[in-house]
């Protein structure tokens, strides 16, 4: 099965220098999902036919490492639909079935495509919905043996024709011989000049073969061609990610404010509350909870770890028995051993905390790896950057570091030292003793005038 | 009045380590709200009968301290609901009345249960609702009379009978004495061998009784068998929830967005805005005003206070006109007299800040006692923990406290001293003066080699 | 053509001390919204007619600076809404149209107002609204021309009357001369006592005059008489205008969690991710990004900048590509130049920060200007107040300054100057060198026995 997307279209209506199956949903452009689907039914090659923004669309299959199996044609003039179809045709070997995707039309389901290719196998096979307000869209007409005999839009459809709820998806498949032999003859003798790939219906009726139809849910042949659409497509695949995460036994506290763009894993008892946002790769273990308006991007936590609200992680990877946040800040490479806690205020990135270490205020720890069992104190900061090169801090096991504390990186700080608050730490510090760097002296000048609020 | 609780379900759909009747709605286990409901109706005793995860269950009721009217019943098997109810009877005397309530429909209005128990004095009484959707539910089925006659299965009913909109709902009241004779009768021989307490109704009827019914309404007689209805009843209980606030006065600028898990009494002209989270007891005076995404927990705020947005209070009383806030953290046993601020970035824990004091940036004030007009200036830090235990800071009045100040308790600062920024003070500060506990000498090294990147 | 807003009701339902008009849609009083509407439509004169709570009215319009063209009349008893409006016509020349509107019905929308003033130039003209459910409302009677008879109230209602979906919404128009008329002939002989202005419609009809109607969407014309109408109007003025900036081009996760309060201005592919709020006024570039839950008031921020999740900007102007957040605090009377950074746990306020600068890291920069290329340290302070007064602190270009520097105000860091981590900075630094002003000393004290956990 060969698929052929089209995908050349402008989208003037999204009022954006971008083109518009580059619009994204869940994190993903448009076509990025309509590819998924075609590689799901295992297609031998997928077809992307480009025009509008062809050089955007390449650049961004390239980065997404679209697949190996994906084909170009360009569609230089936008002349119709058909002609959009032929583009892709001279890569497409005669004994091959051909299945016609739209890039803006990202939410189809691999179900349905797969019964369409199945109905597709020796004839023309539509996929068709039944809508409550036909208006505007092509109506599937059939004779009393409910076969189709065509398709009539809406401006040329008698009264009775107009009544039909049944409407015409676009989504096709049939035999790529006979598929270009009708493409071939479709003309462009209409108001707008431009080929239909729809005029192929009434040649596979006068053909005498039966068009086969199947019927797809009016939700996934919805397309996007304004901002409002693609609003509404992607609450509706946010909502079907959600249902089938419910299913599967994650508890939301409002499925309806949930962000997944990207993929998610999870153990048992997973609880996520309110305006929590996934991106990337999501893993969780076993009774992990994330709080309310946390952020997750690429992150993997382990059972009973629990983030605290208003986090932010990203990049990261912990242990079991974690507990990150509230307001904790985690950026990518970084990780944590069981039962290392984050705090408020915390930043941390580049950086590996051992078993049961704690940073819980206020701290900024970069490109540092820290034993088991430390504490670093509120405040605390690595100066990891001299402003030009980033060094690492190295802290080992059952270190107590004082609040406010600096540590001019690189520095090493032994298994169980004691650094006083305060201290500025330029020097590696031995394990065992007490280390302060700071004035030690503590000095009151008493009789000392404050400060008067100026006029 | 006893009430008979049925929750021995496991909730095989929430895919879940926790019995069914544990999971939460509003911050509160599905049988906590059936609990309150059977209290809230006076109940003088309510069985709870257990069976998958009984100790679990048992285990949150004595956590909870669910109330000394429980008494618990265990079906060691799933036998059906007849069953189910059996094992309570025992405990329940002759002359009480019994109500049949479930741990999976939480929402039941104590308005229905009332007329429900009112109705079922001498006879059995039903709670019905009238479903535009009856199928799968057991139909009430009436003579023209309107006298019910008996419920029908969906599977044993007529077409007629399938077209009846009325539907069983399972609660039920009844006098004990009766109850327990037409539980003895009821037998299993249905497909599922099981032992159904909707017999009962054809025994009631049978027993020339005039079954009373009680119509309910739909929301809340649902049950949650898996996370999406679940989530749907979490929904249903916010929105009655924030509903009732609002006839109250409380102004909210997205209802839908508010959660609302726990107790929630307020003042005249309180206003929140949209993704607040109130849990625990919350305690707002008039014209208190809290800012998106804040979550609270068993806080207590003066008339006039002011949470800005993105903040975290638990365990916190504050007095009038306080401005908390935005990116606040305040933890536990926190108390701020009138007029105090908190600002962005700092955590606040066990301590308690007099009248006008403020700490407005980047602080972490933890185990501290803190007099009136005294400014915590920007990064100070209480240095509460020496690695083994907690000690606390005390402050005066009138006290000004340099930017980046460590205060290493235990340590006392007397009223209207002022510490220089960046001090370490380990020793008590007298009042008056002027304190500085850091090197004074600033020294600059020209003609110093900076850094350069590596390559 | 001269409006007048009725705006003399206490709003008892809203459980308020502040009288009804003033309660908020979209961050501004709903009388606001309505003389919007009226200024829109270029009123020579916009009447408002106060009674509970008209000083606070009045104390709002002043400061709003509600425009020039308002006129105050009073009602000093409520006697119904004939008699408000004729508290505003001894101001009313004769030759002028009126326009009647109401404090409370704040979303009509210029368009339906726009014809209501052009039906009645020389005859009465009604806002009508077809409504599913017309209980309680009065009904417009027409005869078989279709001409409008009457208004019928739903106590007087035949069941054909009360069958018709047409209702009056109060909205009317009409030549100031032919309304005193009328009003000096409406009497209060009805149960409540009162004048009603509905009266007028039959002395219209009497005079043979041909009433006139326009009919308008029954949301423009909801009123609000109670926090759940008022949440609810919020909502359709939030999507109002969230459709119109999609229509527009901007991009949203999700229209239904964004909140604009004000007003905002955009360019090319401005993409805005869920939660985000908009108050005051919101200039946003080309291609600008603001992440979720973030929070801008009074914002102009340059083509290409980003603002990471849960920030709040306040009184900010930033130029091209700049990259704020998240977790930043951004303050009055901030301005950063191209390419500047603020990151996480950052508080800027009222300072000037030069190309391509950048604190990144849980810093206060307070009152202080700040040249290019700079890097300001992680935990950097600068002292702006000294308990008195508030001093600035000057940086310049190329500067480094380490990571928890205090720098004491007033103060100035030259050109290239580079100081050492944890100094305390209390006097002028000069450029190009190394400055250090920290005890250098670090010393160990091995031996040394840390604390115990005491039991």
């Amino acid at each position: 099965m060969h698929a052929v997307i089209l995908a050349a279209g402008q989208g003037t209506r999204m009022k954006s220098a971008k083109p518009k199956v580059l619009h994204e949903l869940g994190g993903k452009p448009m076509l990025g999902h309509v590819i998924d689907a075609a590689q799901a039914l295992g297609a031998a090659a997928i077809h992307v036919v480009v025009g509008h923004g062809a050089e955007q669309v390449r650049a961004w299959a390239a980065s997404a490492d679209a697949g190996s199996t994906l084909q170009w044609a360009e569609q230089r003039e936008q002349k119709g639909t058909a002609h959009a179809v032929q583009q892709a045709m001279p890569q497409i070997p005669d004994d091959a079935q051909v299945l016609i995707l739209y890039g803006d039309v990202p939410l189809v389901s691999a179900d349905s495509l797969r019964a369409l290719v199945q109905a597709g196998r020796k004839t023309l096979a539509l996929a068709t919905v039944e809508l409550d307000g036909p208006q505007g869209y092509g109506r599937i007409v059939r004779n009393r043996q409910k076969r189709v005999t065509g398709i009539v839009e809406q401006k040329d459809a008698t009264p009775r024709q107009r009544a039909i709820r049944e409407v015409n998806t676009g989504l096709m498949s049939a035999p790529a011989k006979r598929l270009r032999g009708w493409l071939a003859k479709v003309g462009n003798d209409n108001a707008a000049g431009e080929f239909y790939l729809t005029d192929i219906v009434a040649m596979a009726v006068k053909a005498k073969l039966e068009v086969a139809t199947v019927t797809a849910d009016a939700n996934e042949v919805e397309g996007a061609n304004d901002r409002l659409q693609l609003a509404r497509l992607e609450r509706l695949l946010q909502q079907r990610q959600v249902d089938a995460l419910m299913r599967a036994g994650v508890a939301f506290a409002d499925p309806s404010r949930f962000d997944l763009r990207g993929r998610f894993e999870h153990g048992r008892d997973v609880s996520i509350d309110i305006g929590c946002i996934f991106e990337g790769d999501v893993v969780l273990g076993d009774g992990v909870r994330i709080g309310a308006y946390s952020i997750l991007r690429d992150v993997r936590l382990g059972s009973g770890t629990v983030v605290q609200p208003h986090s932010m992680l990203d990049g990261c990877e912990a242990g079991a028995d974690c507990v990150i946040g509230p307001f904790a800040r985690v950026r990518p490479s970084t990780t944590l051993a069981a039962g290392a806690h984050l705090g408020n205020f915390v930043e941390v990135k580049n950086a590996a905390l051992g078993t049961e270490t704690k940073a819980n205020h206020l701290a900024y720890v970069g490109d540092a790896s820290i034993g088991a069992r430390t504490n670093i104190g509120a405040g605390v900061i690595t100066c990891n950057y001299d402003g030009a090169n980033k060094h690492r801090t190295i802290i080992g096991d059952d270190v107590f570091v004082g609040s406010d504390t600096q540590l001019v990186a690189p520095v090493t700080v032994k298994d169980g030292a004691t650094i006083g608050a305060g201290s500025t730490i330029t020097r590696d510090v031995p394990g065992g003793g007490l280390t302060i760097a700071r004035a030690r002296e503590q000095k009151t000048v008493s009789g000392w005038q404050r400060p008067r609020k100026r006029k």
